[in-house]
This record gives C-alpha cells, structure tokens and sequence, in this order.
C-alpha cells in the first residue's frame, strides 16, 4: 500500500470569485489507524455548493481558515482496522475530506454498508446520500408540498435540484425548474420530467416564470437565494413556503447579499414562511426516507444524474466549474491509487 | 337621532411619512338599514399601524386608494335593527371603518355581545380582540415558544407588543423588549415585567440588545421589520423562529424596504424558521384563546393598556402620532354623539 496521502488544503480567501489558486495539495505520509480506528481509501469525494459557503462565514460549521485541510463528504473502503464496528471491506460514508486515506474512528460514520452487496455508489452520492436526502426533507417536511401543488425548484439542474424536481413531480406536484441557459432547461424537461423550465438569465424572467405558474407558485425549493429569490417571492400564493436549502448566488460575493425585497412584507401579506433547514436535523427519519428513495430507485421513476471527475488533482477545478453552473446533477470526483 | 353620519376618507397617497392632510372627513346622510340589517352606533374605533400598511400595497385585503373610505376596527351598539340575529342593545364587533354609524349585516359580525353585561370596551378591543388575539397566536402558534426560552418583542410598547411580552412573560419565557426611547423602555420593566428593554435608537443597540439576550434569541416577534429585524436575526440562536407580525418601520418609506441581510443565508446556516400571519387564519382556535386570556385579566396577570383620544374628528391625528411611536398601548378613538 502508498506510503503517502496526497490531500487538499484552503490556501486562501477568495476575494471575489473562487479560483483554484486558492487551493493547495500536499504530499503528507499516509496515516495510521491506533486503536478503535481504520484506514479508509477514499473512492469517490463529493463537490459541493456547501464548501463555499463554509468559506465565507460560520454556518452549520465553523468557518473554513486558510491553512484549514479541505473537508468534504465521501465514500471510503476500509483497508485496515483496529476498530471491531469497522471491518474490511466496509463502505463508509462520511465527512472524510479531499484526500485519499483517512484514518477514522467508528464515530465519525455517516452511514456504513458490510462488504456485501450495496447500491452503486453513484447511486449512494447522488440519491440516497445528502444530497437525495436534502431533496427529500426539503420538500415533504420543510415544504411540506401536496399534490396539486405549484413547485419551484431553483438551481434544478444541481445535485440537490435535480432531485428536488423529481421528487416534487412523483410527489404530484406541478414543477417548473429554474436554471441558467436554454440546454440546461431542456435537459429539465426531457430528463427530469419537470412541467416547465425557466431560464433565470433571459431578460424577461419574472414574466416566463409568471406564466410557468398560472396558478400561482405554492412552494419555492431555493437553492439560489439573491434576484431569484426575490422573484419568485413576488409570485408566491397565500400560504406559500419557501425552502432556504442554498445561497449558491450570493457564496462567490464573499458576503451574505443585501437581503430580499418584500422579506418581511411578503410574508406577512400573504402568510408565508420560509425556513432553512440542513438534513442532519432529520436523522432520526433517514432510515425511512432512504427506503422511498430507494423504492423509486428500483421503479426506474427517479434518476441519478452524478457527474464524475476523475482523480483527486482535479476536485478544485471541479469545485469552481460547479459554481459557475457547468454541472447537471450531482457532481463527485472518484479517486484512483497513486 | 342623528340625521348625519360623520366619516373619514383617505384622500391621497403619502409620499413619505402620513400625515393629517392626507385624510378628508365628510359629513353624510346618516344610512338606513334595510330587510336583514341592522343600524350600529360605533362607540370606539381603532387606531392601528396595519392602516398605514393598506396605503402602501395589497397586503391579506386590496390596497387602500385614494378616494376609499377609510376602513377601522371598531365597536358599536345596535340602535336599530331589521335582522333577527342583531337585537338592539348587541354590542358588535368588526370593520365599520372610522365613523360614527354604520348599516351592518349579520356576517360583518366579528364578534357579539349581548345587552346583558359584557367586558369594558377597552379590554375588549385591547385584549380581547385583535389585538391581544395577534399577540396570542403570533406567539403560540407561530413562534411556539418554550418555557425558558428568550423572546424578543419589537415595537413592544405597542398594541400587539405590549400584549405579546406580557403572554411571553406568562409563557415562561425570558422577555427582552425593544422600543423607542428611555421613558418607554423603562415602562416596559415596570408595567409590563420585561426582564429587559433596550432602545433600538442606540448607537450600541446591537451590543445591548446582545447582552440582553446572554443566551440569544430563541423566538423574535417582529412589529417593526427593517434595522432591528436585521440585528435581531444576527442574534438568533439555531432554531430559531421570526414571528412576521408587522413592518412598522417600513409603512411610511412607501414601499416594502430593500431587504434585509442574512436572508436566507443566516434562516440556512441556523436553521430558521420566518413566519408571517394573520389572525384571521387561527379563527377556528377563538375561544379557545379568549378564555385564556380572560383567564389572565381576572387575575391580574395581564395588563390592558388602551390610550383612549376622544372624538372621531382626532382619529388621523391619533395614526400619524401612533406611527411616530408617540403610544404605549392600544390607540383607540371614543366617539361620542353629534
């Protein structure tokens, strides 16, 4: 096995826009599990909109530091272990960093799977890890959507958006997904089933979205925040939530945004609540959700759409193009021994 | 009796701040109530900030416009009635608008009290009506707060705030209550109990109004919206939860203000719920929440404080002030007979 561990560090605050100056990768022995603990090989490590956000101010997590190893969450193999609740073989999921080794200890487990058969782990990052559960919590407990109901997803095209309209449709809601560029938008439709795509940059969005959503807009799944935000509250039915999942509009502005016209107004006119929520509040539901998930899974209804790049040099790289919109699902970087 | 009716009708938009000017008052033909109706003479009227917020835009009931009469909860006597369900004598309940008699069918009826003896009027409309209801369901229902949690109120030496630290307070919780001034803020501690009242004009209010809240705020009952909904949030503790009641300090700016920082990211990274309501909505839970507060007025526990102007002639004069934060209390209007 390799004697060294290459990892990602946070080198610097961005200013303005993330780069992937900002990143550095080391070179550092490799670990070595002591007692209660095993050696994980990292296989696949996720991007995610989320590590910006721990770059710009505390949030969930202490602000990310300059010089502060990149964390990030991922799915490992055991390959050694002085732990009896790890053993070899077993996948592991948790927040494990950008790195390829990583020495853990039975509680930092997300969510483990024995060495016999286990869902893809496409399927593991993308539908039925955070981001298929965020999708899930968001819209049935935060949103609480009901059929008939007008959704809108922002950001759709993205991991948890790109689920969150899925679910949305086989949940018997009316989805219209709002995302940035004509290709992306008719990827929503013809791949993701949604009733209607918006694309937020046209000149004349407020008015598109309006007629995406006759009757009125009932729940808002906002990955975004910033003028999407501010537009979709202005259409929003009496009633209305609003699902704070994400901000990824405002991360790379260094700074939450100078607010959102109509908040409180709005919500006080027209009796709306709007409610941010991460999906670790909804672990003692986990175990249920990942069985309907899995249940559409196997019915071939829900999609997992991950984009994989290849080789741990590039996750930085993958981190910048996700903020500026290249992906279309779930994006993840799979690792290969060095 | 009266062959006049004298009525207030809001005659032109404010730019900025309200004043008297923008109001007209008319002297009509008293109405005549016909099969089914019944003929009110209006005792007190109300004064309330959410009348500066119908001018302003379409909020749970069409925009006021200039020219409209100018609408006003209020109570009165039946004095002649044409309706079996309005015996002269009822004492009714519900929007007559600011004048002195109004022809009233039975579903304008909020609320009926027989001849026989009822509450003084001033618990009624400072308590037991709107008001008090707003505070009790704001709190309850949409701030669900728990013993021992902080509550912040704004706008606490209002109508709505002065019953909402109050209930706070009989809810079990620590109660921090923000006004304007040193005299109000002092009353604040000393009528209505707070545990603390800190002056939002301050040039250290956010340092004040932080080492009044060692905990931070759990539950903020925002009256005011703008500059202090903004450093409250900042203050707020994870799960916290920001009952939507009113937006004072926007009404006379003219429109809904620009927004407010930390939203969504702030209601994201801490998990914050943001809430608007009306008391309408909890129509079905009256009772239930008369006969609790009346629990509170028979023993002490809760205080009515209603700043009573006489005469209908003084109603704008009473808005314009009540917006300049010159009440400590409800505002109502007496009438007396021409």
């Amino acid at each position: 096995m390799t004697q060294t561990n290459r990892r990602w560090f946070y080198a610097a605050k961005p200013a303005g826009a993330l780069g992937v100056q900002h990143f550095e990768l080391r070179t550092e022995a490799a670990p070595i599990p002591g007692p209660g603990q095993a050696l994980l090989r990292l296989c696949l490590v996720s991007v995610d909109p989320a590590q910006r956000a721990w770059m710009m101010a505390r949030t969930y997590r202490p602000q990310l530091m300059p010089g502060d190893f990149m964390p990030a969450f991922g799915i490992g193999e055991v390959v050694q272990t002085q732990s009896p609740d790890l053993k070899v073989g077993d996948l592991i999921e948790g927040d494990f960093g950008w790195q390829e080794w990583a020495v853990i200890s039975p509680k930092q487990v997300m969510r483990r799977h024995s060495r016999a058969p286990h869902p893809p782990l496409e399927r593991l990052i993308g539908a039925l890890g955070i981001t298929g559960l965020t999708a899930y919590f968001g819209l049935l407990e935060v949103g609480r959507v009901r059929p008939g109901e007008t959704v809108v997803v922002s950001g759709a095209g993205g991991a948890v958006g790109s689920m969150a309209v899925q679910m949305a449709r086989l949940a018997g809601c009316r989805v219209v997904g709002v995302a940035g560029g004509a290709p992306k938008c008719a990827r929503l439709g013809a791949e993701l089933g949604t009733h209607a795509a918006v694309d937020y940059r046209s000149p004349n969005f407020r008015n598109e979205l309006k007629a995406a959503c006759p009757d009125g807009v009932d729940v808002y799944f906002d990955n975004t925040a910033g003028s999407i935000l501010e537009t979709t509250l202005s259409l929003m039915n009496q009633r209305g939530r609003v699902v704070c999942c994400g901000a990824v509009a405002q991360y790379d502005q260094g700074a939450w945004g100078a607010g959102v016209a109509g908040v409180p107004g709005i919500l006080i006119s027209r009796r709306i609540r709007m409610e941010g929520f991460i999906v670790m509040d909804y672990e003692h539901q986990r175990r249920d959700a990942e069985a309907a998930i899995t249940r559409w899974l196997d019915s071939g209804q829900l999609k997992v759409l991950v984009q994989v790049v290849e080789g741990l040099e590039h996750a930085p790289r993958a981190l910048v193009e996700l903020l500026g919109g290249a992906n279309f699902g779930k994006m993840a970087v799979r690792l290969e021994l060095t």
